[in-house]
């Protein structure tokens, strides 16, 4: 066993190929790939030449490949450089605090200039745009950590960025709307008066806080419309994104072989699913094919549990219905979840990919109270010195539980999570928690079976 | 030469002394340690026992100790480690963009937990205190930097911590004043009712803004008045916490090594002077004593010219006269610099040690204006991927002039300087700076005259 702290992998080991976990999948590939994507109109499976108009071409092949490894392009991997590999921490502080025979470990995706995972699709989606020629992209984004990092993307590769910001963080979260704009993407709050889908929304409510569903359609509609020029990226849910962020996850493995140990459990918070996937498929290939048999555990929050309560089945990506329609666990396109503090856990479905693990079990899933969540994140802050972001103390809650479950048991297990990101731009929830203020919302079981009457009909023949 | 973008050094290397530049110092040590160190009131060499008020007796200790290695204690070293050693940076994406023959390297200190270099000296001072029994610290916070790093160290040793926090930042900083609250610290606006001192400034000005003097006489009323309870800890200027510092420049040392390159200028910004120090006296070390001639470079704000435009005389180290005298380049310790956002650089004086090393010409000083340094500052972003603080962006702004420098001149150096924080608290600087709002302050040569006539009678027989 070695004394050490961090785990820090070489640049020279930095991973030349992304994992695809689409010829590993236990099911049938049709049903997560694109061909069992749905027209939101007509919901027969949608063509590569409906969705070129929205992804570049080597996004929508990705989707589909079959290949297990996929190469990192260069460009890509010379713009990781900039921050990966990330550093595997061993949290002694943390197991001491805790007096658990658990060793805790955590991958840190918080060194990325923006301070999430969120970049390792957003470069990758940015070569891929400047390869075609386009001039930019379009997106949205909620709390703005999607935002930052697709405009920190397209600046490294000289594109136009267009985010279209739900207007209640647009002027609630100042900081991450200045970061975004640092790198020189335009911030519109959205429901705006640039598309028609806003000037409509706008017309009926003026004074609307948005919602993602909306800014989605608004930067859905500003891509299609724009003649090519734009491209639209989407930061989790598709297979594509989450191949991105095995990097995560491949990396870790080589740091566990550093460390001379292997996870008995791997943990991540799952809201669209992709830092989850990006840190747990690399070790669900070892369980498929190597004989390792890891616990992979995805936390989500009770006030959104679709995993643990969601339904698996075909609904639309996003709210206002004009996504495409996927299987997936899903509460709903209409459910609006409570407005817990992790923004980014806050999707009424779950990646078709993730979906189809847990309905096979292969993947655990566990929901927490936003309490419990805080107060384990300030225990984490104060032991590691790292304070979280609130969706990455979703994992933090569920590692120290099964570290004290260690304790009791007397068992020494090694347990990993994935520290997706920094709380430095959420100290605001931080400060709600310590004065009080926060919410422990229930699971809104009438609200959900309400939602899940508007499903689409689908009919596969 | 090396492709490597980052040089990781193993956490095996991390130093096991810091370095102590009393022994090296050009000049008599005695005006740089303690006992050039007069009391406010009688104007006298001080004594360890009067200074045993406020710090330490280990702190107090390395002030005077002319030993040039002093052994890092194991347990402050293993709290270094969550973050240590930090990454070396070539800016290979920077020299790109100015299309300039020079190699130009950065060492980040941003990957502290609180985001900059100040927990180096923190920890120390926290481990000295819980040696010798004490409860806990006292301290003052401008812009909340030295705070959280402070409420950190104090929370990792079981110790209390009373932060002062200038009253204006308090309102206006409510993410710096929330970390710091995160870690366990209680935070105070200053002036406050808690104090004999704060009282008094109330009573006079109830609606007074506060001010970095009055926050460091309140926390060292506070200490004093304890019975020995509580320590005064100081952020930057003292012997010591230069010392402390040296542990950045050593690490880049090796890491120079690892890269096969020995850098010709070595850049860092200077407010009270320990981040510059920490980088730069190892350098010096083999300036003095292996027959290296590295170019060493203070970078310091227009706005605050300590160093370019200060006389080296003897002067009080806060705005109140209640702290010691010392000698030092100083602007006068009532001059008042204007409200520029790198609030670390708004010192009226500068670190002792760094003063004489100017005076006796082995070091350079260069003052920068505000708007050309975030223009830096931004560019360096865009290109690098970390936004700065603004303290920080000193250095970035004199290493891209002197990396332009070699372009015009057809030379490539090596040009090295320390990041020593990020920008993720200092958005709202940013945002004046893209919506023009920012001011470009001049050098306030009438103000600083004026305060020029409020120096200390200093005898000295």
């Amino acid at each position: 066993m070695s004394d050490r702290y961090k785990y820090l992998l070489p640049e020279k080991d930095l991973p030349k190929a992304w994992y695809n976990i689409n010829p590993d999948m236990p099911v049938n590939p049709a049903e997560t790939a694109w061909n069992a994507v749905l027209h939101p109109g007509t919901k027969e499976p949608v063509t590569p030449d409906f969705l070129s108009v929205l992804f570049p071409m080597r996004f929508i092949g990705e989707a589909i490949s079959m290949d297990r490894w996929v190469e990192i392009p260069e460009p890509v991997r010379e713009i990781y450089k900039l921050w990966r590999p990330s550093p595997l921490y061993r949290a002694r502080r943390l197991e001491k605090a805790l007096d658990t025979p658990a060793h805790i470990y955590y991958k840190y995706e918080g060194v990325s200039p923006v301070g999430s995972h969120k970049p390792n699709t957003a470069i990758a989606q940015a070569f891929y745009a400047k390869e075609e020629g386009v001039v930019g992209f379009t997106t949205e984004t909620g709390a703005g950590q999607w935002g930052s990092a697709m405009s920190m993307a397209c600046n490294l590769f000289d594109l136009e960025c267009h985010v279209y910001m739900v207007k209640v963080s647009f002027y609630q979260k100042p900081y991450r709307r200045i970061l975004i704009e640092s790198y020189g993407a335009s911030v519109t709050p959205s429901p705006s008066d640039k598309t028609q889908y806003g000037r409509k929304v706008l017309a009926e409510d003026p004074d609307t806080p948005g919602s993602l569903g909306i800014a989605i359609s608004e930067a859905v509609e500003a891509a299609v419309t724009s003649n090519g020029k734009y491209k639209y990226s989407l930061g989790s849910v598709l297979g594509p994104v989450l191949m991105h962020q095995t990097v995560i996850g491949l990396e870790a493995l080589k740091q566990f072989e550093m460390a001379g140990e292997y996870p008995d459990i791997i943990i991540g918070c799952a809201g669209g699913g992709s830092n989850f996937a990006g840190f747990a498929f690399p070790f669900l290939h070892e369980n498929f094919t190597n004989g390792q048999n890891t616990r992979v555990i995805a936390v989500e929050p009770t006030a959104c549990p679709t995993l643990t309560k969601g339904e698996y089945t075909f609904d639309y990506g996003d709210t206002a219905a004009m996504a495409p329609v996927v299987k997936m666990h899903t509460l709903g396109h209409t459910f609006v979840p409570p407005g817990i503090h992790a923004g980014g856990l806050r999707y009424h479905g779950m990646a078709p990919h993730v979906s189809a693990l847990l309905d096979n079990g292969d993947i655990e899933a566990v929901a927490v109270h936003q309490i419990p969540t805080f107060e384990a994140a300030v225990q984490f802050a104060r032991a590691e010195g790292i304070i979280p972001a609130p969706e990455s103390a979703h994992a933090i809650k569920v590692a120290m539980d099964e570290a004290i479950k260690c304790k009791e048991e007397g068992v020494s297990k090694v347990i990993a999570f994935n520290l997706s990101g920094h709380g430095h731009f959420d100290l605001g929830a931080y400060d709600a928690y310590f004065q009080g203020q926060l919410e422990d919302y229930a699971y809104a079981e009438d609200k959900v079976k309400e939602a899940m009457t508007h499903l689409p009909e689908v009919n596969l023949g």
